[in-house]
């Protein structure tokens, strides 16, 4: 990630500006406030504001006149309460709000979660920056042998290096032509009788892995809900890296709501009925097999590992 | 409107807690935080928490780097520009949350603004007090004559002092009856033997005008569009008497956006293309009749209304 | 549940008409068709509309050209994977349409769900009609002793008489002093001197026990959400009425996918990961206790409740 | 737009299944039932599915037992009536679900209505097909002069021509690289000792103008808000040529509420208060100007030529 000196300076400047504020504050993250933490190789994310601390989602539940609060254990408990029993309302009394650069590979998966607001970089009105990303030769992988839209084994070097120059070239060329439809380059006409494509038109010559940015807000509780499926091993690598960065900053902002995000939905798993039956069956030990189970073979052995059962 | 004195502790205790933050700050909202400005007469409006400011707006349209604003006049000129072009997604990234308290009757209009978050007293889990809308005499009217759901006349006032008298005592009733059969009075038992039926049944014999309170968050370009339905002369006095409260909040917290949104919005009018037509031909004297116009005779007087033509 | 003669007689004639169609079509469906099934004492569901079959969830997943399917049983592999890896879009590309009589008590629990489109019965516009809700004797129950939100012992005779007496007594003056406040019954002027009141504000008067009515559309992945949290046993029995018989259209409507949300949904359960680490140690017979868990108490109760585990 | 003929016979033999079905039926929509539109050069939308018709939304607004209409002037005048007074909640009744075929660059654009179901096909998952959006010639336009995000006159013959000339050779190379970092064409392994990189991942290599392919449905209102925006003059060309096409189907599915549509909204203006007051004073031969207008020079002109005033 490199920022330019004016965006850094722009950074630097809203940091320095503070007032004081009636609103519920959290210190750790005022801490990292406007911060931009580098996510791929051109990526970022920056909190830039925030609703909201643990204790308003309390304060919600209890529709209460002052901060809501009782005692930490009281707190502790109604929040793992809810959380438990599905109780979303007072979660999405707090809220974020996110500057995010990503690439367009990215944007695409991420967008799909339609409960947010987003404001995107325009393309019709300006010219894209320069930068793609190029993955790391470690994390370039075969088609997953087993799962048929994820990725397997790290591919050998020679296969690996020549992907990467695949990769950087086509950036480099698709680039330059974009500048050369667009007939402008550093700010200046590349060809004098020229009068340069629409923006619009010019930028679908670019591949999915230019980066672009945009704005994004959300309320926590959709924002758990993109954590649980984005950060999730089963989704790709490249949305997982922004959404790791986003837990850290979910547990410095809202250290007991984690923990209970933790425990009932990211180390939490779903049994269906079926499953269930087989895992009582188990522990009243009455003979089971997975053919008569009703669940799929593979069903049988994810569930087997759940619960680190061996079976032969 | 009475608030207890637990209450009124509470919410000083929340106003004087003040905090440093990097956030967008607004001294004019910051000044009346946890505030509450009475609506009719029991009911009540308080900011709890808000996220954004003007600049936030410019800030978003221009996915910047630091605080967003350029000049003031440009901030002016692009919020105007966002307003009438309906680029609604900057409006989003401000949000926010209120307490309310509202009679059931109000809520239940209120609630079919789906695009908010809620979060509502329970009287399953509560008992509700004992508080119902009784309207001012002034505010007694007939049904309009001419709109189907409307109000038109204020009653005469025999008639609407009767109409008073049986809003008074079948509240009365029901709230006893409601604890008559909750089995429980100012938090003891009525009748020994008694069980008491659940709250969650109980309160299904209390009238629509009884007051119930919600937290309630949603982002700017959604209040807006609330504020246009419900700060409108056709809308019903009650809701309407809460959505002036929360203009005059909107004006402090944001008043750039305000203006755009009054001269836009609020003061706005829009013309179908059959009104237009009348309107280009009489300025450029052709002579039109409602019969040729496709306006119905309602809409063509509305529209010489509009713009202050007579027209014999 | 009495439907008018008109009411009745528009209904057959809507069941009448039959035109050929291209689109995918449910005979068992169609079969109930406009049909009002009773729910509660004067209450009813009303499928009016619905898009798509179980082959849709298939199409959509696969994006077909065609209609989709391939073997039955590739469909329903198909089906369960989606359902037990949240593969939600595809069960969105299914809607239904329902017309529904219901207490306005139950109706405010119902609205939050947002995900909907709703057409409510407008009593802005109209004088709704005198029917309430009085539950059956044997519904009637006192609070849990255990949960602060339901409901527990079905109450005494005496006692639940009593309240069947004051819930008929409260609906019929309401709605008398309802009428009266209009100055309208059966059509007529009840006092020749007076103008009646807004029918907007006359409405406060009543109990949320007073029926309602709309029209409530819904795709078939927010259905199911609903579903799940409505048909549960721990929702207030009124709602669940309603589910119970949505349930049943459902598996009507949608065979196959019915059985996989019975399956992974309905009579799923979802462990947190402090619960799941207590069945693996007990799998594997090492030791464990409730204090040692982090379980609450009232978690590890439910936790052997839910594993059939026998514990001292 | 070529369909491969297995999609042609999947798509014929879909056409011939007819059913008899109770539910509202458009002949002139089932005409077209699946039948695949060309839009651009490699795309298509087809009608996969459709709930209501006219007679639905009257039904919803009266919340009828029967069919809900009356009179056909009824009918008009009620349709009229709802969309100008924006009493959307009958409009959402209609469902419509497309199958679309479209290049990403638009996609990117059509994604950011939220109000709709959308499957996409996975290129997770599958192979993209060969398929790549070149413009025609006559479509190559330079930056508007006048609107930043706006395209201005049609390129000159050379520039033109070079334009074309860069767009396919870089798709062409992409499109190549993208099979050999896959290390797959026509179904077959390309270099026999390399495994070949995850589909997840080779598709970042692809540009903008690719095609991709989605079902999307969406409910009445939210099309109209989509068509307003995207069969406007200002939207971008790529977008509007699909926008266009659903203005046709719209015609043909529910012609009472496209003119409704057509009348209030796509031929409809909106003016600011300020506005207002500038034309309401012409028609009073109140002298005016655009300094005291409070409207800004682009705006004042925009009204001028919109009311056909010639201002000098």
């Amino acid at each position: 990630m490199k920022l330019t000196v004016k965006q850094q300076t722009d950074i630097e400047k809203a940091r320095e500006t503070m007032a004081p504020t009636r609103r519920a504050t959290v210190p750790a993250l005022e801490e990292i406030l406007y911060t931009a933490f580098p996510v791929l190789d051109h990526g970022f994310i920056r909190v830039i504001d925030y609703m909201g601390d643990d204790s308003s989602i309390v304060q919600a539940a209890r529709v209460s006149y002052g901060k809501g609060t009782k005692t930490l254990s009281g707190d502790v408990g109604l929040i793992n309460y809810l959380m438990r029993n599905r109780h979303t309302t007072p979660f999405e009394m707090c809220e974020i709000k996110f500057h995010v650069k990503l690439p367009i590979v990215v944007a695409r998966q991420w967008i799909r979660h339609r409960t947010a607001n987003v404001n995107e970089y325009s393309a019709r009105y300006s010219i894209l920056d320069k930068e793609f990303y190029i993955p790391a030769i470690n994390h370039l992988s075969s088609q997953s042998k087993t799962n048929h839209q994820g990725r397997g084994e790290v591919l050998g070097l020679p296969e690996a290096e020549r992907v990467l120059q695949i990769l950087k070239a086509d950036s480099e060329r698709c680039y330059k032509n974009y500048e050369e439809m667009l007939n402008e380059r550093d700010g200046k006409k590349i060809h004098p009788d020229y009068d340069g494509l629409a923006r619009e038109m010019a930028r679908m010559n670019l591949p999915l892995n230019i980066y672009t940015q945009w704005y994004w807000k959300i309320d926590l509780h959709n924002l758990m809900h993109f954590l649980s499926l984005r950060a999730d091993p089963h989704a790709q690598y490249e949305i997982r890296a922004y959404a790791e960065v986003m837990v850290d900053i979910f547990k410095s902002w809202l250290p007991l709501t984690y923990e209970a995000f933790d425990n009932c939905v990211a180390r939490g798993v779903h049994l269906s009925g079926n499953a269930l039956m087989v895992i009582q069956k188990i522990l009243s030990d009455i003979p089971v097999s997975q053919q008569e189970s009703e669940l799929s073979k593979r069903e049988w052995n994810e569930l087997m590992s759940t619960f680190g059962i061996k079976f032969d």
